[in-house]
């Protein structure tokens, strides 16, 4: 018989794994509550005229599909199948698929329930994606995301306050990062003024590797951009933008002067600074000019996070966009959201092992078994422990010692408890702390303490 | 353009529903960790060698099956596409499915993890299963399944284990329930002494309708089953047994004396008994013999729990199987397990209205805006509030105050806080508590008092 497999780019989480990994989703998820979010979930199956046309024609191919329950060729001729046209045969013989990301199940959520939703609607939505994506190291065919987006205002406090949830989860986690944040309207209005405005994604992908290459190799793959070069020379002092927040700001004012939309943007930054730094953070936030991730759905803030002590992409990322649900029949709702990427956060915790002391332990106290007898005798013990809230288990059968000791062990439990004629007769227990391999006696009432401190 | 629609028989759940199911999954997950059960998850796709087969015909046609990525169709001749054999065609161009129950990936993942696992393994796993059951009240493609299992032991302690979680699980929902228990062993002791034991199904179907239909009904089936007058005949105390949980029990000791099966299930139900003596459930433990579900799958203890004040199917089951993992080349491995039906108790918590109060209550304190000056005087108190882990919230925009409210209102945000022009002269706040309409003026300190108590 064939030893079972998952399917590639899947995987199995263990209890140690899942332990980690719902220490992380429980940081998460207590931070957007303080902060005031909803939780929300909508189905992993979607129709697929729900999510088709959303990701791009790539996005489109990455979508897993559901074959058609029952006799699912019967909308299809016998010209179409000969026709063996892939595409057009799937969506005869498909109807539903499972969810690329969470944002369009959200767009679809809110238009479906817009009479029951009070807006502003701050939701957050903690579930897995499927892409058919080639997998590969720290990419799954199946990942978690965790998004949080608030809905229905264009108030810059929820920019800020989207802010305050990533230093306060980054806090928590000790991971030191950078948090980074950029303005649409600022680089539109950098391509306005030199007037290249189609040009806007070549232009960032070049600036962004000013500290890589140095300027001279930046200009030359502008050039290489067909940008022509007196709209290079105008970039001159936007590629070497330095000093603190303010200070580039004020650079880009002069420089910006001309265009509206680059002022609003500068003045929509401002604001977002005057009112965060109000809240001390604990990470640096970094204007950066070269983040434009998503350009084509942002319109406004672009936020992204940086780990400073690991190599890794993007930890979270999001920003401002104003029509989400217009391609659902609900123009103008205006929303800015964050996703935090579970994955690699779990990478960084445990390349720099940051998760907390004692995680891994869950049961505090196994009860070894000697039979019958000594059974019935910690068992009440056992009972009342548990009354108390501390979990503990009896080894299920009268194994050999060492097998039960081996057990504690692999699961980490920090008491194993021995009760044998003797101590029933002196109505103790013996007590081995397995972190030091003191042994002692003691009653079920010290017990109790014990565990309890 | 049409409104968007979710796949019929999947569900969207709004934050009040979520704050509900979670609810639900913590108990039933607080009370798992608290026996020293530890969880994991496996993905939602498997391969459908995994899948097919395992779940009888019917249960092959349920399953969703994932079109194959690409040219789906590059395994397929034109001979295959002619013949439309659905069935054969679907093996063709789809490799992977959704996974139908938590019980055949467990099984998979045991055996793919032999190596690392320790056993006895006492495993918990919450996730969603999907089928493509017509979709009907109640019953849905996408539910959920809470599923507890220790596996590698065949201690009866196991069992004691289980019936005392699903009284402790009960006890915490405030569900007052009745728990079934019977023995494979004990039905199969049954059937052979009346020499029909290819007919136990047919017999405990029958004697199910006893309490409806009357001993003469019931006799009158097992008739037009074709079972042997002798064989009725011999039925009789069966089918009328009453009494306690012993009074059964010594009863069956005399009918199935000449079974060696029958008797050693008896023994196992004493067994059970005397150790969930020491133990004082709530709920009634009740020997009954009419419970047979799954039966072909169970090897021992067959345990079901049924609501008492709600008229709904049973809300918890299971029982012990010995060859779970057989299927995937690893024979001989014992297990005992229970699964938790989510919606079910979700269903039956919200008909008696069983939610602890204030369950809905997630943010705390409203502060309401009205402006830039009044936001920068409420923003550092909103902080200081959250930094003392007090859920809170600020309105983003300075709209009407009665909207800020009616926000408050939806959101049950119990307290409203109004800071204008007078409250930072002062340095106060004003507070308006929304259960009773009560308004008064206090410090932030104050203020932080309140909402802590």
């Amino acid at each position: 018989m064939q030893k079972p497999t998952i399917p590639k780019g899947t995987r199995d989480f263990s209890p140690e794994e899942m332990t980690k990994r719902n220490y992380i989703f429980d940081t998460i998820q207590k931070v957007f509550r303080l902060y005031g979010f909803m939780q929300i979930e909508t189905p992993a199956l979607e129709n697929l005229s729900t999510l088709m046309g959303k990701y791009g024609e790539e996005g489109d191919k990455l979508l897993f599909k559901i074959l058609n329950s029952g006799d699912f060729l019967d909308k299809t001729t016998d010209e179409e199948l000969f026709g063996r046209n892939t595409i057009k045969l799937a969506n005869k013989i498909s109807e539903k698929g499972l969810r690329y990301d969470l944002t369009v199940p959200f767009a679809r959520f809110v238009v479906m329930h817009r009479n029951e939703i009070t807006f502003p609607f701050r939701r957050y939505q903690i579930q897995p994606v499927w892409r058919a994506d080639r997998p590969q190291k720290g990419r799954y065919r199946e990942f978690f995301q965790c998004d949080v987006d608030v809905i229905g205002s264009d108030s810059l406090l929820n920019e800020v306050e989207l802010i305050q949830i990533i230093d306060e989860v980054y806090k928590r986690f000790n991971i030191r990062v950078c948090i980074k944040i950029n303005n649409r309207k600022i680089l539109s209005g950098i391509a306005e003024i030199i007037g290249e405005a189609d040009k806007i994604t070549d232009i960032t992908v070049a600036i962004d590797k000013f500290d890589k290459i140095g300027l001279e190799k930046v200009n030359e793959e502008l050039a290489s951009k067909e940008i022509s070069a007196e709209a290079i020379e105008q970039l001159q002092p936007i590629i070497c933008l330095s000093g603190s927040n303010r200070e580039k700001l004020e650079t880009l004012k002069t420089i910006l002067k001309s265009s509206i939309s680059g002022l609003q943007g500068i003045k929509e930054i401002e604001t977002i600074l005057d009112k965060i730094e109000l809240a001390s953070l604990v990470s640096d936030l970094e204007l950066d000019l070269t983040l434009a991730r998503g350009l084509n759905y942002y319109t406004g803030a672009i936020i992204e996070v940086k780990a400073l002590d690991v190599e890794i992409g993007s930890l979270t990322g999001g920003g401002r966009y104003d029509n989400l649900t217009g391609v659902f029949g609900m123009p103008d709702v205006s929303g800015v959201g964050i996703s935090f990427g579970a994955d690699r956060i779990f990478d960084v915790l445990n390349q720099l092992n940051l998760y907390p002391e004692n995680l891994m332990q869950q049961t505090q106290v196994l009860f070894t078994n000697f039979g019958v007898k000594e059974e019935n005798y910690v068992f009440p013990i056992l009972l009342n422990l548990r009354k108390k809230g501390i979990s503990c288990e009896i080894y299920p059968e009268a194994v050999k010692l060492q097998k039960q000791f081996s057990y504690a062990d692999s699961n980490k439990i920090p008491f194993v408890v021995m009760a044998g004629e003797n101590e029933i007769a002196t109505e103790k227990l013996t007590v081995k702390k397995m972190s030091t391999g003191e042994q002692f006696q003691c009653s079920a009432d010290e017990l109790c303490k014990i565990v309890s401190s």
